[in-house]
């Protein structure tokens, strides 16, 4: 194992994760393999336990270890990939790759959105907008937080229970006739606030992505508007970029 | 503007956050708007001046708002957007938006790196990789680091006067024959470490998006393998997928 320098810029608790995960990189230490001890670092750096806490956390929270109560912490198993391109929702994605995918709705309601989303829809100013709130799961596993934002003249008659039942780019596309054709998203990195972690069951300060979609038809009018947040310590997100 | 809700899991500064996002898409507060005081939201949701701080200064971090020493906070005009689609560097991206884009230089060496490493760039663990540091700057203003690995065999003869001086997909392609085709990248957030707040010049515990990408040419052939942190209070990442 390298050693951390103290008199480098760089904090110690930085310095060891890096340098653990190098062990991971260099297969110095395998998935599944349980890694030194707190203790064991703290005498191998001459390092604060504190300081070798906070490089662990932080490895937990990214998902490059896990821990087992009164067993240790372990190196975690690769991350499945989400692929990004394309536009297949994740969920398609998730389940070409064997998992199962669970939606529950939260929320299904009438309400009044900022200026900034009734212009993204394309409603009046003060109209309301249909909002459905949404909790995905991965193999019983909570992964994503959705709200999704949609004109209600576009979709008449649209009620929760059809929503609960099939996905919304099919209801989208056969029933009222919407084809996807391609969508923008903003990705931005966030702090997960206290309901998002006890939704994922994480602790200390994990960080999320958060996905802003938009999704047009081939004549570039708005389906959808949908603000997601990922949990990143399960699953990478990769993106495939062609000229 | 609305009023936090003090029995709510979500905690105040969250909420506080939440509103001034709400009152600037709203368009209640616009480009270079000075935002109440600390003093105002204290008194009006009679909550604390470091509740205020937290939400004013991580609204800051992510560029939503801005400071001027002994002025105030200001709303901060729209982010520009990257578009991550299509295999432009940022770099290409930026200039075709009138930005004027620097590179400098920092390390330029031949390295060990690590097996995940030499096994994506395709050389044997333990023989040493070329290893390019870089600092990226948008009209003088830093916005990423950027570190490069590619294999020595691949590249003989290249130095660092010339990576001084040209784009590194202008080298591979112009130089070398290798014309990069198609991209895969993982997006991660991290917490920037006290080297990249400094680089950046930031206070307090900004994120930035952390980008690792794989550049392949038609055939499959591995031409780079890329690290970079960008910071996210300047610009958007949006990326354009279609079907």
């Amino acid at each position: 194992m390298r050693r951390v320098q103290k008199q480098s810029r760089i904090p110690i608790y930085a310095q060891l994760q890096e340098i653990i995960t190098e062990m991971i990189d260099n297969e110095e230490l395998q998935a599944h393999d349980s890694i030194p001890t707190e203790h064991e670092f703290c005498a191998f750096h001459d390092i604060s336990r504190m300081t070798v806490r906070t490089a662990i956390m932080t490895l937990v929270n990214e998902g490059v270890l896990y821990r087992e109560q009164g067993k240790g912490t372990f190196v975690a198993p690769k991350k499945p990939n989400y692929q990004l391109s394309g536009l297949k929702g994740l969920t398609a994605v998730m389940e070409e790759l064997g998992y199962d995918v669970q939606t529950k709705i939260q929320s299904f309601a009438h309400v009044v959105c900022s200026k900034k989303i009734a212009h993204i829809i394309g409603i009046p100013v003060g109209q309301k907008a249909i909002r459905i709130q949404r909790l995905r799961f991965v193999d019983k596993e909570a992964y994503a937080l959705e709200t999704v934002w949609i004109d209600p003249e576009q979709y008449p008659n649209l009620t929760e229970s059809t929503v609960e039942a099939t996905s919304l780019y099919d209801i989208f596309r056969d029933t009222y006739g919407l084809i996807p054709a391609y969508t923008r998203q903003i990705v931005t990195p966030v702090r997960l606030n206290d309901v998002e972690k006890e939704f994922f069951a994480l602790m200390d300060e994990p960080l999320g992505l958060m996905f802003e979609r938009t999704t047009y038809t081939e004549d570039d009018k708005v389906i959808e508007y949908t603000k997601s947040v990922y949990r990143v310590d399960k699953h990478q997100f990769e993106m495939y970029l062609q000229i």
